[in-house]
């Protein structure tokens, strides 16, 4: 492929140009999250009229390589996380695959009386206290995860404090034989993120929010933890691999 | 559980409050998605103070039983539909239990050259032509989702037409042997509504949406089908359920 147009050609120069464009993205000349050159430098650059280069760049935006934000430019597009929790530590080796650090960072940890719904999902009495863990998740020390978790008292004397700052959201449990056995339910939402959420993450209130709750159960169908996790929407997304007979 | 206060009860009386609330909302007095009675109204029900009520009120919003609508009052909180989608139908069943009429209205239906990423997932040439079907998912002839497939030529001649309009999103490809072997990809992120898919879904642009895309292969890894779905976050949650072996 050539870097340069071939006017002789019957293809089209708009179609031409798309193809350098996606050229340099995937031969990574132009990285994920940066902006590309104005339409003034393309049209110079290439000889272009403003309209061709227009169609190029509105072509490449509806097939979602690039995106265009408001008074800021055109930037290509950053493939967004992609977690597949059936894959241990996959989010952390991802992270690592980018050239991020992964990390956490511990907010508070304290024994309190946990809402409604996470006492009927724990399966506790309403005057029994868990033990309550607030963390951000870091992609180079930059959040990108708020994670809370609730612990029944059984559970809670014997997590490893040392890995709530290491590894995956497991790590800190992993070290339990009722972990490694029963089993997961994960629970999907869409919302908005709330005021205090977006400061803690950093985005603004209202962006979409991806929320992940999941209950972990022993053999038993104990509950072992409740984790509800917030990521934001623009930088991650889940994955789930299933047979299709199941 | 009685339905009125006992003003000899060491039980705080906000106390008390919540508890009949709760009970009215069990047993379906006070429905989901419906207003409760305004604070005012709840002071002269029960003789309590205007603070009583607020703190009775303030923690069933925070144990996520009620919700407030700015300008529009205090609502009962209206549970999401929960999708499993390792259960068949499992959608479809769940809006009949609820007394919602599940359907699909077709919005189009035609041969299309698709985009990048859609070629790329399905493993065909960029000058191949996909069939493209837009459909929206409706409870009760109001849409609750919005989903969009691209079909290889090889399956598109083979899809049943009339199922396009009845069951779960998979009707229209279920009596191809293809369908019950192999294994689906599903990728969940949360977006804000452009203006467009607002439109269809009935809601205000920038309200979270939970996209899921599915990518159906064969036994072979060979790509059947790629959907993209779109469901109203405030309506609509996903759910797994996984061995933690796994």
């Amino acid at each position: 492929m050539t870097n340069t147009l071939d006017r002789a050609s019957p293809v089209p120069l708009y179609f031409q140009l798309k193809q350098i464009i996606i050229e340099k993205i995937e031969h990574n000349e132009w990285d994920p999250g940066q902006p590309i050159p104005s339409e003034q430098e393309l049209q110079d650059t290439y000889g272009l009229s403003r309209t061709t280069v227009r169609q190029a760049l509105s072509e490449l935006v509806i097939e979602g390589r690039l995106v265009r934000q408001r008074g800021r430019g055109t930037f290509i597009v950053q493939n967004k996380l992609t977690h597949t929790p059936q894959k241990p530590q996959g989010l952390v080796r991802l992270m690592i695959d980018r050239g991020l650090r992964p990390g956490w960072r511990v907010l508070s940890l304290e024994w309190t009386t946990p809402p409604y719904e996470v006492q009927h999902l724990l399966q506790i009495e309403p005057d029994t206290q868990a033990l309550y863990i607030r963390r951000l998740r870091l992609a180079s020390d930059q959040p990108i995860g708020y994670h809370q978790v609730w612990l029944p008292p059984g559970i809670a004397g014997q997590i490893n404090h040392d890995a709530l700052q290491e590894g995956d959201s497991l790590a800190y449990l992993r070290h339990l034989p009722a972990v490694a056995r029963g089993h997961t339910i994960r629970t999907i939402e869409a919302i908005a993120a709330e005021a205090a959420e977006a400061e803690l993450l950093g985005i603004s209130e209202g962006e979409p929010l991806l929320l992940i709750q999941r209950l972990l159960c022993d053999s038993d169908g104990i509950p072992i933890e409740l984790m509800e996790a917030l990521y934001c929407g623009n930088q991650f997304k889940y994955q789930i691999i299933l047979p299709n007979a199941e």
